[in-house]
Order: structure tokens, then C-alpha cells, then sequence
């Protein structure tokens, strides 16, 4: 098996350096759109075959380092007790909104096995069918990041409702944080007892507070997550959107790697963020609009500022974008295994 | 006059500290929603008396310390060929979108004295009646914050146009900068004429690139600005939200203030922006949700790390919310004033 991810996860300098790309099993590939055409994306995210081949997908196609589970950060939420919808084009709805210590109240916690077994089925196949060629990750939402979704009802520009629970009602804050933290703790147990190789846990939104809010109100729960999967003995990889102003705080955290997004430099982030993580990232995924010997440039300069980081994983700074062009994704999966 | 606005712009530390807050004339004020329910919001910022009326509100109902002329970082490109359209809660419109050569090839300068008299009008009409109170900010919205309003067409969520344009067809982005550059230094010359004895430039969007591109894309065009306004001799505010990651390209702007969001410490920015710069900001504007004493707290830790700064200047580190409470707005001026 190429085991460079892993071993990079390790702390080793791997070359060439692995990369695997944010949302790599998606839109953006005419292999998955087949796929998709045939169901809607929640019945895709739960039938274990084709999430299993979807997920398949860009490691036969792009050659990259590591394969991720298909899957979607909300789905953990929908046993919880919110009805979830993908509306085409137009985001996540979630019904009903989480905004009184009633709606509160009738949520539950999940277990993994009896409420999202589609998942840790997903996984097993994946197991089996990756067996000589990737590691594989798993993943979930941070739970600031869900609960943001819980509590607007879906996607926001302002998060008006998730900062007034947080200035207003910190009770009720706390209250669904400690909720939506042991739900992601069993949930991402439970990937890694079924065989995900390593996880990640995506804080999409925690860059909207300040360094002072993520301290006192989302740290703490990611710290919690983090520290009870290092039983499971896999890799934990964070990745905080827009978390530049967080990176002093990103340093003790009990994960091996550190995700960064697209707008710092490496170079820059490493002297806050220390030496001791490794890091992963960061190119822009609009880079894969731009012309070969550019977008070659740009991939040599990371490549360069990740060699000062304990290891290095490429990937980009964000998910790549449905209107991205297959060829230039794997383009990109080829330079950064020649340049490295 | 109170000039505790202006001698911190000039670099003095000011006892107590002056604040105003960026949208303070808007929504969350009874006394603005009496006055806007009477017109539409265009009609209001293009009606010298109407403008100039909201924009005092804040400086009698809250006690701030400079006023901000009231109107619409868009409106200059009005005259520059674009139809341009407010849906209530839905942000702007902007027609037609501006994505090919030919669009660009469509677009004219602006001459502010013909093209925008109603801002100069509301300038001098201000002057007069701000007379003994305090001074007046003029604005204006950075050339890059502005292209992307012009190339989506409105508000976004991926800047899809805009990247792929900068990526794809990097002249016509540059011809589109140069464009609204031009347009900037004399919308903002024209304003220091009439009157404005401060300029803040606006840059809402300059920080969804990566440090790499805001220095070649955006920088060189915010640095010329801001250089031509020099001769206006009038203290200038660059503020560019979510800009944290860009802080070490600021330090050499031609600026005496640059304004922090919420997201950082100013301690933290301070390491990096170094101590020449007047730093303005950066409570977040959701604190104004916060019990009195939270707030209390808040206001108080942020003027502490202030005095490490040149000169501060207290504002919120983005727009006040349409739903914050006026006497909570209230509260935090008194505060400001009384804690330093």
C-alpha cells in the first residue's frame, strides 16, 4: 500500500509528498456525476456500494495519497432529530432550527452502529477494496461548525442566530455543544473501530469568532474530541476555515496535523503555529484555473514553505470546486508528487 | 470641536478614547427607519438633506466621536454604467454583471461633480451642521471589494467570477482594477474637497485572497490610492475585513489608520503590524448582544490592548447589526469614554 499520508501524518518528510484534495469525490468528475445522476445525495451518502465507489474515484483517477470517506458533515445530525434536506443549488435545510431549550431538549444522542450503519459499512467495503492502494480517512463536523447549521436552519451569511445563543444564552450554547461533542466523539470512534485510517474533523465555520470566543467556546470541545479518539491510535488531522487569528491556539491541540486554508502562507503560519504539528494544505482551489505553468509555480511555492514544517501533506485550502476541471485536478496530483 | 477623532488619526494617544461605529447611521435606529420609511434606500443616499439628517442621528442620539457621511460604497458605479438595484434583504443587484471585455469596454470614470453632486451636497450641508460637534468621515469602497460586486453582480458566497477572472483573464482584471482605481481617487478627492476631513477606504473583500494575491492584485491599487489622497492632506483608514492574515502587508501602506475586524486580538495584530500605524476597531458587533457586564469586560480588555497601539480609535469590528439594540449602542460609547 502507499503508505506516504500516514507516514507523513507521522511526522516523516515523505517524498514525494502526498496529497489528497478537499471534497476530491464530487461534482467536479463526470465519473461521479454518473453516479449521482442515478439517486439523490442523501440516498448516495447512504448506500454503502456507491458511496464506497464514489469515494473510489479520484484515487483511480487523480492518483492521490489518500482516499476519504463520501459522506457529508450533517449526517450525524439527522438521528439526532433534524430532518434533513439537500435542496439543489441552494444548501443544507434543517428543520427544525435549534433555538429554545425545547427544540433543544428533543434532540438525542446517536449511537453510530444502530443509527448511520450505512457508514461504517461504507467503510468496511472501502477497506477491502483499498487494501493495495490507499490509507483511508474519515471524518466529521467540529461541533461549533454543526452547530451553526442546527441553529440557522441551514447555511448563513451573518450567523445572526449562532452568536446571539452564544452572547445571549450560553447555557443553551454549552448545553448543545456538549451534546453535538459526544455525538462527533462515538461518531468518529466508531469510523475508526470500522477501519478509517485516520480523521479529520472540519471546523468550517470556527474562523467567524474571535481568538477570545474560540477559546472559551469552541477549543474546549474540540480538545475533548481530539483527546478521547487518541485511544483509537490514528492520525487526527484539524482543519479550521479562515482560522489564521486562531493558529497560537491550534498549537497544543492533541492532533498530529494541522489543516490550513488557502489565505496564509505556510511560511508565515508555521511561525505561530510552531514546528511541532504537521502541516496540510493550503492551495487556493481557484488555482485550478489557471494556466499549467502558473499553476506549476504556485504548487513549487508551497511545496517549498511546507519543506520548513515538521512533514508536509498537500492539499488545497478549501474543497475543490464543482466548476473545476477534472484534468487540471489531476495535473495538480502530478506536479506535487514530480516537484517534490 | 471635538477633535479626539482627528488627533488620534494623527498618532496621539487621546484620553478618552474616541469611537465611533462603522453603520451607525442605519437600521437599528428608530430615528433612521422614521426617516428611511418615508423613501427608498437609493433615494435616500442620493437626497443631501435626508443623507446628511441620518447621518448626524448617531452623533446626537449616541455621542460618537466623528460622523460617517451616510450612503453606499456602490454608488459611484452608477455612472460608470451600471444599473444598480437594493431588493429589501437581499443586498444588491448589479446589472449587467460585468465579465467580458465587452462589458468593460462599456463602463466609463466617473466626474464626481457631475456624476455624484448629491454626495458632495451631503458633505457640505454636513460641514455646516457638524460645525461644533464633531468631524466627518467620507468612504469609499477599495477597487477589488468593488470588482467583485461589479463581476458577480451582486452579493456571493465562492467569488466564483471574480477568482476565475483574476485567474483566467488577469488583464481584464487589471483593466477593471485600473478602471476603479481612477474612479476611487477621484470619488475620494472630490469628497476631501467638499469637505470630508477623514477618509476610510473599505476593503469588504480583500480578504478571501490569499496574502500571495492581495499583494500583486489588490495592494498595488490600494497603495495608489491612498498615496494620491496624501496631497488631500486628511487622515486616511484602510480597512479590510477578515484581513488577519494580511497584516504584514499593511505596515507599508500609505495610511495612518488601519482598521482591525473582530476575529484578532489587537495584541496579536500588533505583533505583526507593527507600532507606526494607528490601529482602529475591534469589538464584535454581536457583543452588543452581550449583558451589560459582558460587554463591560469586553470594551475593557480591548482599550487595554489599545494603549499598547500608537493611537486607538474604539469602532466594532465590522458594521452594527440592523437588529442590535440602540441603547446597548448607546451603553458602549458611554463605556468606551468612561473606561479610558
Amino acid at each position: 500500500m502507499n503508505d506516504r499520508f500516514l507516514r507523513a501524518c507521522a511526522g516523516e518528510k515523505v517524498s514525494p509528498v502526498p496529497v489528497w484534495l478537499m471534497r476530491q469525490a464530487g461534482r467536479y468528475l463526470p465519473a461521479y456525476q454518473a453516479v449521482r445522476n442515478q439517486t439523490d445525495f442523501l440516498t448516495l451518502c447512504k448506500t454503502p456500494e456507491l458511496a464506497a465507489e464514489v469515494t473510489i474515484q479520484p484515487v483511480d483517477i487523480l492518483g492521490v495519497d489518500a482516499a476519504i470517506l463520501f459522506s457529508d458533515i450533517l449526517i450525524p445530525l439527522e438521528p439526532m432529530g433534524i430532518k434533513l434536506t439537500f435542496l439543489e443549488g441552494a444548501g443544507p435545510v434543517l428543520i427544525p432550527p435549534v433555538r429554545t431549550m425545547e427544540d433543544l431538549n428533543r434532540l438525542r444522542t446517536i449511537s453510530p452502529k444502530d443509527d448511520v450503519p450505512f457508514v461504517l459499512e461504507t467503510i468496511k467495503i472501502l477497506r477491502q477494496e483499498l487494501k493495495d492502494k490507499v490509507p483511508l480517512i474519515g471524518f466529521a463536523g467540529a461541533p461549533f461548525t454543526l452547530l451553526t447549521y442546527m441553529v440557522e436552519g441551514g447555511t448563513t451569511r451573518t450567523f445572526l442566530y449562532t452568536k446571539r445563543m452564544l452572547f445571549e444564552a450560553p447555557d443553551m450554547f454549552a448545553k448543545l455543544m456538549d451534546l453535538l461533542t459526544e455525538v462527533t466523539i462515538s461518531y468518529l470512534k466508531a469510523q475508526a473501530d470500522a477501519g478509517a485510517q485516520a480523521v479529520q474533523l472540519f471546523d468550517t465555520w470556527g474562523g467567524i469568532l474571535s481568538r477570545r470566543d474560540y477559546l472559551a467556546a469552541v477549543k474546549p470541545y474540540v480538545s475533548r474530541i481530539l483527546s478521547e479518539l487518541k485511544e483509537s491510535g490514528i492520525p487526527r488531522i484539524y482543519f479550521v476555515l479562515d482560522g489564521g487569528h486562531l493558529l497560537e491556539e491550534l498549537k497544543d491541540l492533541d492532533a498530529e496535523v494541522i489543516g490550513l486554508d488557502w489565505r496564509m502562507d505556510i511560511k508565515d503560519a508555521l511561525k505561530r503555529l510552531g514546528k511541532e504539528k504537521v502541516v496540510q494544505g493550503n492551495l487556493d482551489p481557484f488555482s485550478l484555473f489557471l494556466p499549467e505553468e502558473r499553476l506549476k509555480e504556485r504548487v513549487y511555492q508551497i511545496l517549498e514553505q511546507g519543506r520548513e514544517a515538521r512533514a508536509h501533506i498537500f492539499n488545497l485550502g478549501h474543497g475543490i470546486m464543482p466548476a473545476a476541471p477534472p484534468e487540471k485536478a489531476k495535473l495538480l496530483v502530478d506536479l506535487v508528487h514530480q516537484l517534490s
